[in-house]
Protein backbone atom coordinates (compact mmCIF):
# COMPACT_ATOMS: atom_id res chain seq x y z
CA UNK A 1 0.00 0.00 0.00
CA UNK A 2 1.37 3.22 -0.86
CA UNK A 3 -0.47 6.67 0.01
CA UNK A 4 -0.49 9.25 -2.66
CA UNK A 5 2.65 10.64 -3.13
CA UNK A 6 3.44 13.71 -5.24
CA UNK A 7 7.16 13.78 -6.52
CA UNK A 8 8.08 16.77 -8.52
CA UNK A 9 11.72 16.20 -10.19
CA UNK A 10 13.29 19.67 -11.27
CA UNK A 11 16.58 21.19 -12.60
CA UNK A 12 17.30 22.74 -15.96
CA UNK A 13 16.54 21.49 -19.74
CA UNK A 14 18.43 18.80 -21.12
CA UNK A 15 18.75 17.28 -17.42
CA UNK A 16 16.44 14.08 -18.64
CA UNK A 17 13.81 14.67 -15.90
CA UNK A 18 11.07 13.97 -18.17
CA UNK A 19 12.23 10.47 -18.44
CA UNK A 20 13.40 10.31 -14.90
CA UNK A 21 9.69 10.89 -14.26
CA UNK A 22 8.52 8.13 -17.09
CA UNK A 23 10.47 5.71 -14.94
CA UNK A 24 9.20 6.14 -11.85
CA UNK A 25 5.85 5.75 -13.03
CA UNK A 26 6.32 2.72 -14.69
CA UNK A 27 8.01 1.08 -11.84
CA UNK A 28 5.31 2.02 -9.91
CA UNK A 29 3.23 0.28 -12.27
CA UNK A 30 5.42 -2.61 -12.23
CA UNK A 31 4.77 -2.47 -8.32
CA UNK A 32 1.14 -2.95 -8.87
CA UNK A 33 -0.24 0.60 -8.15
CA UNK A 34 -1.05 3.89 -9.95
CA UNK A 35 0.75 6.47 -11.44
CA UNK A 36 0.31 9.87 -13.30
CA UNK A 37 3.07 11.42 -14.78
CA UNK A 38 3.17 14.67 -16.58
CA UNK A 39 5.01 17.72 -17.10
CA UNK A 40 3.14 21.26 -17.55
CA UNK A 41 4.61 23.78 -19.94
CA UNK A 42 3.95 28.02 -19.44
CA UNK A 43 5.84 31.00 -19.41
CA UNK A 44 7.99 29.62 -16.90
CA UNK A 45 9.25 26.84 -19.40
CA UNK A 46 11.05 29.53 -21.70
CA UNK A 47 12.54 31.21 -18.45
CA UNK A 48 15.32 28.09 -17.90
CA UNK A 49 13.44 25.86 -15.16
CA UNK A 50 12.47 22.55 -16.18
CA UNK A 51 10.37 20.00 -14.31
CA UNK A 52 8.58 16.38 -14.48
CA UNK A 53 5.92 15.19 -11.64
CA UNK A 54 4.81 12.04 -10.17
CA UNK A 55 2.03 10.60 -8.55
CA UNK A 56 2.03 7.54 -7.30
CA UNK A 57 -0.67 6.00 -5.24
CA UNK A 58 -2.30 1.98 -4.11
CA UNK A 59 -6.09 3.99 -5.20
CA UNK A 60 -7.36 5.81 -7.93
CA UNK A 61 -5.62 9.30 -8.57
CA UNK A 62 -8.43 11.28 -9.38
CA UNK A 63 -6.35 14.78 -9.26
CA UNK A 64 -3.85 14.48 -11.57
CA UNK A 65 -1.91 18.22 -10.51
CA UNK A 66 0.98 18.28 -7.88
CA UNK A 67 0.03 20.92 -5.44
CA UNK A 68 2.32 20.38 -2.44
CA UNK A 69 4.86 17.62 -3.21
CA UNK A 70 6.29 15.41 -0.92
CA UNK A 71 9.39 14.89 -2.53
CA UNK A 72 10.92 17.57 -4.15
CA UNK A 73 14.13 17.09 -6.13
CA UNK A 74 15.77 20.64 -7.47
CA UNK A 75 19.27 19.86 -10.04
CA UNK A 76 19.94 23.69 -10.07
CA UNK A 77 19.74 26.65 -8.02
CA UNK A 78 17.12 28.40 -10.50
CA UNK A 79 14.95 25.11 -10.11
CA UNK A 80 15.11 25.47 -6.47
CA UNK A 81 14.31 29.11 -5.67
CA UNK A 82 11.59 28.56 -8.16
CA UNK A 83 9.83 25.55 -6.53
CA UNK A 84 11.29 25.55 -2.90
CA UNK A 85 7.69 26.68 -1.61
CA UNK A 86 5.82 24.12 -3.50
CA UNK A 87 7.17 21.48 -0.85
CA UNK A 88 4.78 20.12 1.90
CA UNK A 89 5.57 20.64 5.12
CA UNK A 90 6.30 17.16 6.06
CA UNK A 91 8.38 16.44 2.89
CA UNK A 92 11.46 15.38 1.75
CA UNK A 93 14.17 18.41 0.08
CA UNK A 94 17.03 16.43 -2.32
CA UNK A 95 19.41 19.01 -3.69
CA UNK A 96 22.26 18.91 -6.02
CA UNK A 97 25.42 19.44 -3.86
CA UNK A 98 26.20 22.93 -6.26
CA UNK A 99 23.14 24.74 -4.68
CA UNK A 100 22.97 27.08 -2.04
CA UNK A 101 19.99 25.91 0.37
CA UNK A 102 18.91 28.52 2.60
CA UNK A 103 18.79 27.02 6.14
CA UNK A 104 15.98 29.05 7.65
CA UNK A 105 13.52 27.55 6.07
CA UNK A 106 12.24 25.00 8.02
CA UNK A 107 11.76 21.93 6.09
CA UNK A 108 10.85 18.27 7.66
CA UNK A 109 14.16 16.79 5.55
CA UNK A 110 16.88 17.95 3.33
CA UNK A 111 19.43 15.66 2.01
CA UNK A 112 22.08 17.15 -0.44
CA UNK A 113 24.46 15.06 -2.64
CA UNK A 114 26.85 15.78 -5.62
CA UNK A 115 23.96 14.20 -7.98
CA UNK A 116 25.27 15.99 -10.94
CA UNK A 117 28.93 15.44 -10.09
CA UNK A 118 28.39 11.49 -9.63
CA UNK A 119 26.93 11.37 -12.84
CA UNK A 120 30.00 13.52 -14.93
CA UNK A 121 32.84 12.05 -12.80
CA UNK A 122 31.74 8.62 -11.51
CA UNK A 123 29.66 7.40 -14.17
CA UNK A 124 30.94 9.28 -16.51
CA UNK A 125 28.02 11.15 -18.40
CA UNK A 126 26.20 14.20 -17.41
CA UNK A 127 23.14 12.77 -18.58
CA UNK A 128 22.67 10.31 -16.55
CA UNK A 129 22.20 12.33 -13.40
CA UNK A 130 18.58 11.91 -13.86
CA UNK A 131 18.85 8.01 -13.25
CA UNK A 132 21.26 8.90 -10.20
CA UNK A 133 18.66 11.05 -8.69
CA UNK A 134 16.03 8.79 -9.35
CA UNK A 135 18.10 5.78 -7.43
CA UNK A 136 18.94 8.13 -4.41
CA UNK A 137 14.98 8.43 -4.50
CA UNK A 138 14.04 5.65 -4.42
CA UNK A 139 16.15 4.72 -1.56
CA UNK A 140 15.09 7.77 0.62
CA UNK A 141 11.38 7.01 -0.12
CA UNK A 142 10.63 3.37 -1.08
CA UNK A 143 7.59 4.38 -3.42
CA UNK A 144 8.83 2.07 -5.66
CA UNK A 145 10.70 -0.77 -5.20
CA UNK A 146 14.79 -1.36 -6.11
CA UNK A 147 12.92 -4.23 -8.65
CA UNK A 148 10.31 -2.38 -10.48
CA UNK A 149 12.85 0.58 -10.49
CA UNK A 150 15.88 -1.44 -12.11
CA UNK A 151 13.55 -2.85 -15.22
CA UNK A 152 11.77 0.52 -15.74
CA UNK A 153 15.18 1.88 -15.93
CA UNK A 154 16.28 -0.91 -18.70
CA UNK A 155 13.24 -0.71 -20.46
CA UNK A 156 13.28 3.26 -20.93
CA UNK A 157 17.07 4.13 -21.54
CA UNK A 158 18.35 4.42 -25.17
CA UNK A 159 19.25 1.01 -26.40
CA UNK A 160 23.02 0.55 -26.11
CA UNK A 161 22.97 2.77 -22.49
CA UNK A 162 21.55 0.48 -20.54
CA UNK A 163 25.09 -0.48 -18.66
CA UNK A 164 25.52 3.10 -18.34
CA UNK A 165 22.61 3.50 -16.61
CA UNK A 166 22.51 0.85 -14.68
CA UNK A 167 25.48 1.94 -12.90
CA UNK A 168 24.03 5.54 -12.31
CA UNK A 169 21.53 3.99 -10.56
CA UNK A 170 23.41 2.01 -8.54
CA UNK A 171 25.58 5.07 -7.55
CA UNK A 172 22.51 7.05 -6.75
CA UNK A 173 21.13 3.94 -4.54
CA UNK A 174 24.72 4.62 -3.10
CA UNK A 175 24.24 7.83 -2.40
CA UNK A 176 21.51 7.30 -0.11
CA UNK A 177 24.12 5.38 2.76
CA UNK A 178 26.58 8.02 2.96
CA UNK A 179 26.01 11.57 5.22
CA UNK A 180 25.31 13.81 2.54
CA UNK A 181 22.64 14.95 5.00
CA UNK A 182 22.26 18.41 6.34
CA UNK A 183 19.48 18.19 8.35
CA UNK A 184 17.32 15.06 9.44
CA UNK A 185 15.78 16.56 12.40
CA UNK A 186 11.90 16.23 12.34
CA UNK A 187 10.04 19.38 12.73
CA UNK B 1 -4.72 32.41 -30.02
CA UNK B 2 -5.64 28.66 -29.37
CA UNK B 3 -8.80 27.90 -27.36
CA UNK B 4 -8.17 24.57 -24.68
CA UNK B 5 -7.51 22.02 -27.03
CA UNK B 6 -7.45 18.14 -25.68
CA UNK B 7 -5.41 15.75 -27.32
CA UNK B 8 -5.31 12.12 -26.12
CA UNK B 9 -2.49 9.76 -28.19
CA UNK B 10 -3.52 6.32 -27.81
CA UNK B 11 -1.90 2.74 -29.08
CA UNK B 12 0.17 0.13 -27.58
CA UNK B 13 3.26 0.33 -25.91
CA UNK B 14 6.38 0.74 -27.67
CA UNK B 15 4.59 3.38 -29.92
CA UNK B 16 6.54 6.32 -28.68
CA UNK B 17 2.99 7.91 -27.89
CA UNK B 18 4.97 9.29 -24.75
CA UNK B 19 7.38 10.75 -26.82
CA UNK B 20 4.68 11.92 -29.25
CA UNK B 21 2.91 14.03 -26.51
CA UNK B 22 5.86 15.24 -25.21
CA UNK B 23 7.04 16.50 -28.42
CA UNK B 24 3.38 18.33 -29.29
CA UNK B 25 3.64 19.93 -25.64
CA UNK B 26 6.90 21.71 -26.85
CA UNK B 27 5.73 22.51 -30.06
CA UNK B 28 3.17 24.21 -28.55
CA UNK B 29 5.46 26.11 -25.93
CA UNK B 30 7.24 27.05 -29.11
CA UNK B 31 4.25 28.85 -30.67
CA UNK B 32 4.12 30.81 -27.34
CA UNK B 33 1.19 28.85 -25.76
CA UNK B 34 0.67 26.80 -22.64
CA UNK B 35 0.93 23.01 -22.57
CA UNK B 36 0.61 19.90 -19.97
CA UNK B 37 1.50 16.54 -21.22
CA UNK B 38 0.57 13.51 -19.31
CA UNK B 39 0.48 9.74 -19.04
CA UNK B 40 -2.08 7.60 -16.81
CA UNK B 41 -1.00 4.31 -15.55
CA UNK B 42 -3.65 2.49 -14.03
CA UNK B 43 -4.70 -1.34 -13.98
CA UNK B 44 -5.37 -0.46 -17.54
CA UNK B 45 -1.73 0.17 -18.56
CA UNK B 46 -1.15 -3.75 -17.86
CA UNK B 47 -3.77 -4.14 -20.37
CA UNK B 48 -1.97 -3.85 -23.42
CA UNK B 49 -3.26 -0.37 -24.32
CA UNK B 50 -1.32 2.71 -23.56
CA UNK B 51 -2.28 6.16 -24.23
CA UNK B 52 -0.32 10.07 -23.53
CA UNK B 53 -2.21 13.27 -23.58
CA UNK B 54 -1.54 16.97 -24.00
CA UNK B 55 -3.73 19.94 -23.47
CA UNK B 56 -2.84 23.37 -25.44
CA UNK B 57 -4.00 26.44 -25.06
CA UNK B 58 -3.57 30.14 -25.19
CA UNK B 59 -4.11 30.94 -21.26
CA UNK B 60 -3.10 29.10 -18.18
CA UNK B 61 -4.39 25.73 -18.04
CA UNK B 62 -6.16 25.13 -14.63
CA UNK B 63 -7.37 21.62 -14.96
CA UNK B 64 -4.71 19.44 -16.19
CA UNK B 65 -7.12 16.33 -16.82
CA UNK B 66 -8.12 15.43 -20.40
CA UNK B 67 -11.84 14.21 -19.99
CA UNK B 68 -13.44 14.65 -23.60
CA UNK B 69 -10.84 14.91 -26.07
CA UNK B 70 -10.77 17.00 -28.84
CA UNK B 71 -8.75 15.08 -30.84
CA UNK B 72 -8.41 10.82 -30.03
CA UNK B 73 -5.83 9.37 -31.79
CA UNK B 74 -5.82 5.15 -32.42
CA UNK B 75 -3.07 3.17 -33.73
CA UNK B 76 -4.60 -0.03 -32.27
CA UNK B 77 -8.04 -2.07 -32.82
CA UNK B 78 -7.70 -2.73 -28.53
CA UNK B 79 -7.19 1.26 -27.84
CA UNK B 80 -9.97 2.35 -30.12
CA UNK B 81 -12.06 0.34 -28.24
CA UNK B 82 -10.67 1.70 -24.45
CA UNK B 83 -11.05 4.89 -25.63
CA UNK B 84 -13.42 5.84 -28.11
CA UNK B 85 -16.35 6.86 -25.84
CA UNK B 86 -13.82 9.53 -24.75
CA UNK B 87 -13.88 11.49 -27.59
CA UNK B 88 -15.87 14.64 -27.53
CA UNK B 89 -19.03 14.41 -29.61
CA UNK B 90 -17.43 17.81 -31.73
CA UNK B 91 -14.49 15.58 -31.96
CA UNK B 92 -12.19 14.26 -34.26
CA UNK B 93 -11.13 11.04 -34.55
CA UNK B 94 -7.86 9.71 -36.40
CA UNK B 95 -7.61 5.70 -36.72
CA UNK B 96 -5.02 3.59 -38.25
CA UNK B 97 -5.97 1.68 -41.53
CA UNK B 98 -5.74 -1.73 -39.51
CA UNK B 99 -8.67 -0.25 -37.50
CA UNK B 100 -12.08 -1.77 -37.88
CA UNK B 101 -14.36 1.22 -37.14
CA UNK B 102 -17.97 1.20 -36.46
CA UNK B 103 -19.51 3.55 -38.55
CA UNK B 104 -23.40 3.39 -36.42
CA UNK B 105 -21.14 6.20 -33.83
CA UNK B 106 -22.04 9.37 -34.68
CA UNK B 107 -19.22 10.86 -34.82
CA UNK B 108 -18.04 14.55 -36.19
CA UNK B 109 -14.95 13.44 -37.86
CA UNK B 110 -12.93 10.20 -39.20
CA UNK B 111 -9.52 10.04 -40.57
CA UNK B 112 -9.00 7.06 -41.12
CA UNK B 113 -5.04 6.58 -42.69
CA UNK B 114 -2.34 3.99 -43.26
CA UNK B 115 -0.02 5.14 -40.39
CA UNK B 116 1.41 2.67 -39.36
CA UNK B 117 2.05 0.99 -42.66
CA UNK B 118 3.75 4.47 -44.11
CA UNK B 119 5.95 4.29 -41.26
CA UNK B 120 7.18 0.13 -42.15
CA UNK B 121 6.67 0.68 -45.17
CA UNK B 122 7.67 3.45 -46.57
CA UNK B 123 9.71 5.62 -44.26
CA UNK B 124 11.39 2.41 -43.03
CA UNK B 125 10.52 1.67 -39.71
CA UNK B 126 7.99 1.14 -37.66
CA UNK B 127 9.02 3.10 -34.28
CA UNK B 128 8.26 6.23 -36.06
CA UNK B 129 5.05 5.84 -36.79
CA UNK B 130 4.43 8.03 -33.65
CA UNK B 131 5.83 11.10 -35.69
CA UNK B 132 3.55 10.41 -38.78
CA UNK B 133 0.65 10.52 -36.52
CA UNK B 134 1.31 13.96 -35.16
CA UNK B 135 2.32 14.96 -38.56
CA UNK B 136 -1.08 14.75 -39.23
CA UNK B 137 -2.68 15.89 -36.33
CA UNK B 138 -0.44 19.26 -36.79
CA UNK B 139 -2.30 19.28 -40.55
CA UNK B 140 -5.82 18.24 -39.07
CA UNK B 141 -5.78 20.37 -36.45
CA UNK B 142 -3.08 23.24 -36.30
CA UNK B 143 -2.77 23.01 -32.98
CA UNK B 144 0.84 24.06 -33.37
CA UNK B 145 2.25 25.24 -36.14
CA UNK B 146 4.74 23.21 -38.73
CA UNK B 147 7.48 25.43 -37.84
CA UNK B 148 7.19 24.89 -33.89
CA UNK B 149 6.70 21.08 -34.23
CA UNK B 150 9.56 20.46 -36.90
CA UNK B 151 11.60 22.10 -34.01
CA UNK B 152 10.29 19.84 -31.29
CA UNK B 153 10.87 16.68 -33.40
CA UNK B 154 14.27 17.47 -33.84
CA UNK B 155 15.50 18.58 -30.44
CA UNK B 156 13.38 15.50 -29.14
CA UNK B 157 14.25 12.63 -30.96
CA UNK B 158 17.41 10.39 -30.24
CA UNK B 159 20.30 11.88 -31.98
CA UNK B 160 21.21 9.94 -35.44
CA UNK B 161 17.76 9.43 -36.14
CA UNK B 162 16.90 13.26 -37.15
CA UNK B 163 16.63 12.23 -41.05
CA UNK B 164 14.76 9.64 -40.30
CA UNK B 165 11.85 11.43 -38.50
CA UNK B 166 12.20 14.49 -40.25
CA UNK B 167 10.72 11.90 -43.16
CA UNK B 168 8.21 10.66 -41.07
CA UNK B 169 7.02 14.23 -40.06
CA UNK B 170 6.81 14.98 -43.87
CA UNK B 171 5.08 11.36 -44.98
CA UNK B 172 2.77 12.95 -42.05
CA UNK B 173 2.01 15.95 -43.61
CA UNK B 174 1.41 14.25 -46.99
CA UNK B 175 -1.44 12.15 -45.57
CA UNK B 176 -3.17 14.67 -44.59
CA UNK B 177 -4.05 15.42 -48.20
CA UNK B 178 -4.70 12.05 -49.63
CA UNK B 179 -8.63 10.68 -49.25
CA UNK B 180 -8.10 8.44 -46.23
CA UNK B 181 -11.25 10.39 -44.87
CA UNK B 182 -14.22 7.81 -44.26
CA UNK B 183 -16.58 11.03 -43.27
CA UNK B 184 -15.99 14.38 -42.83
CA UNK B 185 -20.17 15.22 -42.46
CA UNK B 186 -20.59 17.24 -39.63
CA UNK B 187 -22.92 15.59 -37.31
Amino acid sequence: MVSRKEIRLSGSGGQGLILGGIILAEAAILDGNNAVQSQSYGPEARGGASKAEVIVSSKAIDYPKVEKADVLLALTQIAYNKYINTLDSNGILIIDSTIEHDHNRNIHKVIQAPILSIASNKVGRAMVANIVAIGLIQQLTNVVTKNSLETAVLNRVPKGTEKLNKSALLEGYQLAKNKYYLEAASV
